[in-house]
């Protein structure tokens, strides 16, 4: 019986979410969870924001990085989830004219649906707050913050991140 | 037979790489080989180099990752590999205040092993220069040019890289 019993379970996971995600930290106000194993996504790009002296690793799941290698970002494909690594910049200890990460800020991310998260621009938006990953947001009305940053680059499915040249 | 000469043959291969290698990119004049897959290796740090206006992400090989994520970096296990991806630097187009990766400069690599490196202090070097891939070096002499700029951070298993905080 079990042997029947797991693959009805896990079609009802899917119903719910259609990604795996880390049961053991709490979702955002707006219900999304944050995706399990995203520390071992591949690379998509990288930024410096010199502003609030902040450096970024931008990474996807599986279908935003075929996405992104096959210049297929606008739009992106649903079930593509793009994360945003944010760390505070210092000096790189051993080479003074580096600037390399210090301490984690956030874990941020951008699920695509765009029949499901049709109230910001097709995409659904969560963030967890430092290395206890604290959900952001007082309600859900925070994923509104979010879309009203992301809608001056509409003309690109919303998305700031441009994917790095490689060979 | 067959059956019993691919694992010969596989074994051969293991004693001379103990990696995958991309079979189409030359080798470097010190004979290490382009590792395969490398753009999908997982993410070890990040950094922005002021001085040359470059931005890099650091990644690793399986081995690599273990080893950053556990904090057995001093020194690094044999096998360990390590990855930079350069870009050049641009201004965000949409963010002005951030400064993103532009054109690809080069990959270049770390290869951990104490045993067949003893000349260049237990790690292999090697490099790809841009979106063709071309070898960087005119004999094999290159490696002391990259061992003589590692050693300031001898203590530090010659690795200039600190991996980032990760929740």
């Amino acid at each position: 019986m079990k042997k029947r019993i797991l693959p009805l379970i896990s079609a009802g996971f899917l119903l719910i979410n259609s990604y795996a995600f880390a049961a053991d930290v709490k979702p955002a106000p707006n219900g999304l969870q944050l995706p399990e194993n995203y520390k071992d996504w591949k690379i998509i790009s990288q930024s410096h924001r010199i502003d609030n002296k902040t450096m970024r690793i931008i990474i996807g799941n599986e279908k935003a990085i075929e996405a992104s290698r096959n210049g297929k970002t606008n739009p992106w494909p649903k079930g593509a989830i793009l994360g945003k690594l944010v760390w505070k910049q210092k000096a790189e200890e051993n080479w003074p004219t580096a600037i390399a990460p210090d301490k984690f800020v956030h874990a941020e991310f951008m699920f695509k649906d765009s029949e499901k998260y049709t109230e910001t621009g097709g995409w659904g938006y969560a963030r967890w707050l430092g290395m206890d990953q604290k959900p952001y947001g007082k309600n859900k009305q925070f994923s509104q913050e979010c879309f009203a940053c992301h809608t001056p680059v509409k003309d690109r499915d919303y998305v700031f991140t441009t994917p790095v040249s490689l060979p």
